[in-house]
């Protein structure tokens, strides 16, 4: 029922979705091959601007993209960074000194009202501001000193898959351009996303393994942190079941205690620096008994109940790879419980907060 | 039988929760009355070496003292703030340009090692650092070059309350003097948290109506945020019901698919701009025909299911009255359970990470 469900569009439940998420590796493969002039140009004024202290604001998806960027300004560009609170430039009436202050807002759609008004504030206050979005006429695009289009194309599934993906990929690219990278490390990223996309039959299995869970948590560390944020929501959004993501070390303060071995955990772990940091976080979850089910490396595989082994890229472009696992699981699950996940009850494509 | 618990520790279940949770109108009087020549001193050094950005490193209940403290740098002294990603500096190594930068970092124990490994990186790259915490001996508050003290006492619970309020009182005192401010503002608290401690009774109707939920979602803006993310937090440690907590802005964005009029919702809405800010949020939450139990002021009480009337503060220093409301909810959830709230499964006092 469901692997037909591709090119008929709104008969079949979760037909978007699926296309969407089948479109990936595409998307990725366009974005490097067509975007890397666009990041050169601004990479260049960003360096000449050159900003000491990198603020994000974004909401919903777009944060965990926003998340994601933040590890790699600390870490490849060595700058401190942080995620804007919006309501305190809007509601709150904030006027910061944002000298020196790159703002980078990240949106699929440009169209959140909350998040033009604090990128015009922000611009306002001495801010350098770039939008990151996937429509190049809208009032975000237009409220930026500068915009990146991350190149997804039009998104008509509710649940953004291939925006978010093209929005990682377009923050890498930018980053790595302004350390003076040429883009070749991500060379095996398209492969990899491709071959994940393939293995929709086999995520389906954990779908039926998890289709009368009621609640599910998702961890993980460093940059894949993002992707288990990411993973959470969009279960909440799809399956309507209380999902939970917590950084590795975060789960080990409080969140333990709601853990047994009735409630499964999902890890993100994909080898290196972030599965050294999970190994003490997996290590106490099996004290505790819980069902762990990696989706990563195999450094970790060792620890878990269950899992599912996922190509090896680089571990900073890991999370555009391993998300797709975790959007098919999405979508399987919510074909498991009956619910159209191209029609999640109350949402809209474009979600207007102020 | 909960009623009894003051007094005698190691017998009753929640004893030792309940005692702390009652202390917190002397803790925070104290503070305020103790506290303030050390604060001053503090916001003079800080004041001379004029930080341009600030970032905080925490985790857990302290994370959410944190964010408290992030909205007040952004709004009341105008300067940008963000939450540290305390991996990149330590399991990813990142040596970023740390000049211009003060990093508070936050900690009832002043024990985890990844904040003091923080702390450390921090200062040789250069920040002034500051640690906020419950104990001055502490490696914490050795490795930082200021050290604020939140004088709760020693806090024996694992649930961490006392120590919570505490910091948020501190953090307030110290941002509202290098303002110039002299804690006048602060005026009414000490009683408006003894009128909370003292409404236990009507707190423990609200757990009976929550005795068989498995999840629960806490929501708020702005200043009151952080109140949402405690209280959540909170309640998986205590009850082990799966508590989420979303801003409001955030909620709209595709969680909002999870509830339904099964699924209560608490909603903590002092009156002031955040209120202003939640309106169109609790009005979604009634088109669902979600339970939304509003905990604060009476502008939003007309928009909610039920609800209880806090006393009224400048909403800034709500957080520290209201979160006393959301500690007996806790409590009495949990040992409406028949769990004890002083013994929750999996958890010490002092959680290491690395």
């Amino acid at each position: 029922m469901t692997s037909g469900a591709f090119g008929s569009e709104s008969v079949v439940a979760g037909a978007l979705m699926a296309a969407e998420i089948a479109e990936q590796p595409d998307v990725l493969a366009r974005l490097l091959a067509d975007g890397s002039s666009a990041s050169g140009d601004i990479a260049a004024a960003l360096r000449a601007k050159a900003p000491r202290f990198v603020l994000f604001a974004a909401r919903g998806t777009s944060d965990h993209a926003a998340l994601y960027a933040k590890y790699l300004v600390e870490v490849k560009l060595g700058l401190p960074a942080g995620l804007a609170s919006p309501s305190t430039l809007t509601a709150y009436g904030a006027r910061p000194d944002l000298r020196d202050v790159l703002l980078v807002s990240v949106s699929q759609s440009g169209g959140s009202p909350d998040l033009v008004e604090t990128t015009q504030r922000a611009r306002e206050c001495g801010a350098v501001t770039l939008a990151v979005t996937n429509a190049p006429e809208s009032g975000l695009a237009q409220a930026a000193e500068f915009h990146l289009d991350v190149m997804a194309g039009p998104e008509r599934a509710v649940a953004a898959t291939k925006s978010y993906s093209a929005e990682l990929m377009a923050l890498w690219m930018l980053i790595d351009v302004v350390q003076g990278g040429d883009h070749r490390a991500a060379d095996g990223v398209v492969e990899a996303a491709a071959q994940v996309v393939a293995r929709r039959g086999e995520v389906a299995q954990f779908a039926s393994r998890y289709r009368f869970v009621d609640r599910l948590i998702v961890t993980a560390r460093g940059y894949s942190y993002p992707t288990a944020r990411e993973a959470a929501l969009k279960l909440m959004e799809t399956t309507y079941i209380a999902a939970h993501s917590f950084s590795g070390a975060d789960l080990l303060h409080g969140p333990l205690a709601m853990i047994d071995s009735d409630h499964p955990v999902v890890a993100i772990v994909p080898d290196g620096v972030g599965a050294t940091a999970m190994r003490p976080v997996l290590e106490r979850l099996r004290e505790r008994a819980a069902d762990v089910a990696v989706f990563g490396g195999a450094e970790s595989m060792a620890l878990a109940t269950t899992g599912m082994l996922l190509p090896t890229v680089p571990e900073e472009l890991a999370p555009m790879v391993d998300i797709i696992a975790m959007q098919w699981l999405c979508l399987e699950m919510a074909l498991a419980r009956g619910i159209n996940p191209d029609a999640p009850r109350g949402l809209s494509k474009v979600t207007q907060t102020w």
